[in-house]
């Protein structure tokens, strides 16, 4: 059942590995120090790969990522602070969403979905505003696989005074970020992306002085990572009841982590995996939608075939019964498709993906039209 | 690995079976049509074991089953609600809590911990306040193992013309409740209870009207149910990244749950282990905190033996040692443990695990001390 199933090219939940899988048989007490064992592991495990464990408090949370997005805006943003949302993408705007959800003040900037903001455009907008206490950015934005420069906008905001909240959902892991060079006030990502976990759980590197004054804040009970923090540094449990089975798995899966080489091998096979899949389709004559400097190894959006005849929903049933999943697109104004170069996969699965991608076209006749669509 | 693990005799999570483990195996694309349908099928099968089909819909949301019980109240209740909470343990105190910090006006009605609500008293109040519009009710409070008097109460409150939100969390499955003779907006429970799921995620039992009226409602993005539920007619899909191996996990567990033969077997197998458990547990002279009228099947709250030289710690360890894990009391003025009923355990297992709680008191030296706690 386990080999049979197709391999998953998706930007989470992906592919992991049986080890991780395997550490889901297991039934733990929430309540049980060994539990309470393994989830300290994982928040510790977690710092490390950042530099935090100084600097930072690791909160996990129940749920998707956007809960822990959702969290870290309503505990860490104060009922009268105002947030500026930078956008290129369907995860910057969800982000806005929350914030008018509930209720904190804000502003967004737009670029297009392949134009990265710059470190300038914040300067120029924090120059503009100055009631804007917190900025927000999605690191890697997974509607397109675009990379921000998150480096220099931390340095902007900084200079200004403000805090960072960092949206680090797809790159966390994999591309390197430094809580002692990067400053934030949180970065959040989850359970089941480049880390290699099931999904299930969110967690927000939350920096320890800003933590300590959110007492309050937020507008939820389960999503206050001021109290969640709270109760788990006084009893080493989670508040409410834990997805016992995803601490585990993702415990599991921070062992194979470091086993793999930590940060720089993890980026490494992923950069692997991108270089193999651009290559490969641009065998085929499918082209990527981003340019390779804004390109992060994490997920590529790629034209469809520029042909009427081209049915996306034909095209990804005949790969996938080929072995593998693709994604689709999520632009409103291209018609694309997406394909994910992280979980537990290596360059000769992404090879194989792209020979079941053309093997699929020829079938459906249109190999050569994929070629013009260039 | 797997036979080793204590069982656990907590009130979820709790021992899921084998094969239900074994459906966490497979990883699932979220977006894929087998994933979309096996969502589909949890949800009818849901519906099904409380006869809602026609009047409810079934709305999964991530997260814990408090995550759940916070998205009904903030979905279901107006902003100019007011929220009438009946409590007698922990679980009704955090549904207050949640009105509080989500801002929905509400009122309290506390009885002792061993002492059910009536409709007597929610008849009295409803005539008292004309503000209330709706009630909030723990079914089975875990808190004790107490059984509150559901039907009743659901009569009253449909009799004054305002809508019930009841917390089935650890009841939901094993005790009947029926959609068509039980009057609700909401009910609210969770995979990891007496379905024998893990944990990861929570579900309501909306009513159709008063979900489709509740746009807007919601003090949150991630737990609008009314959003949540908009999104998966409409698509198939949860609105963001589900708990893909917990619902796979609910899945098995709900052919089980069939199999074994639904409700009434899994309430008469819960019926025999606590039967079991008080009979056991009354030859070793520990007392049971609740009369068996109002004792649920679900978790048994037990006196701490009398003893000064009792500690619960060394008695938990030594319980542990021998493959049981029991749960820690939730009462401030008594000092208490508790041992769950519910799980893929039986009649012979809680046979086994007072046993084990004989073996450990005879080695602390306390089995007579035990019987003169009664």
């Amino acid at each position: 059942m386990t080999t049979a199933a197709p391999i998953l090219l998706t930007p989470g939940p992906l592919t992991t590995s049986a080890r991780t899988r395997q550490a889901m048989m297991v039934d733990w007490g929430s309540w049980d120090d060994r539990f309470n064992q393994l989830t300290a592991s994982v928040c510790e495990q977690l710092l490390a790969i950042l530099n935090g464990t100084d600097s930072h408090h690791c909160v996990p949370l129940q749920g998707s990522g956007t809960f822990a997005v959702e969290a870290a805006i309503g505990t860490l943003v104060p009922r009268d602070g105002k947030v500026l949302v930078l956008i290129n993408g369907a995860y910057g705007k969800r982000l806005a969403k929350i914030c008018e959800v509930i209720g904190r003040e804000f502003s967004t900037f737009e670029t297009a979905e392949d134009e990265p903001t710059t470190a300038a455009d914040v300067d120029r907008l924090l120059h503009a505003d100055h009631a804007i206490t917190h900025v927000a950015l999605i690191h890697c934005e997974t509607s397109t696989g675009i990379l921000n420069p998150l480096q220099e906008i931390a340095q902007v905001v900084k200079r200004h005074g403000k805090r960072l909240i960092i949206d680090a959902m797809s790159s966390f892991g994999a591309l390197p970020i430094d809580a002692r060079e990067v400053p934030f006030d949180a970065l959040i990502a989850a359970s089941g992306k480049c880390l290699e976990g099931v999904p299930g759980m969110g967690f927000v590197f939350a920096e320890k002085h800003a933590l300590a004054a959110a007492q309050g804040n937020c507008h939820s009970l389960a999503m206050d990572l001021f109290d969640q923090h709270s109760y788990m540094a006084k009893t080493g449990q989670w508040r409410f009841t834990p997805p016992t089975h995803v601490v585990a798995a993702l415990h599991e899966a921070l062992l194979q982590y470091h086993e793999e080489g930590g940060l720089p091998a993890r980026h490494q096979r992923y950069a692997n995996n991108c270089q193999a899949l651009l290559h490969g389709m641009a065998e085929l004559g499918l082209r990527s939608f981003l340019p390779a400097a804004i390109q992060a190894p994490i997920i590529v959006t790629f034209h469809a075939p520029k042909d009427p005849r081209y049915p996306f929903k034909e095209f990804y049933e005949r790969v996938k019964a080929k072995g593998f999943i693709l994604y689709p697109g999520k632009l409103t104004q291209v018609e694309t498709f997406r394909v994910g170069c992280i979980g537990h996969v290596n360059a000769a699965d992404m090879r194989a993906a792209v020979a079941a991608i053309a093997q699929a076209l020829q079938e459906m006749g249109r190999s050569e039209l994929a070629r013009e669509g260039r």
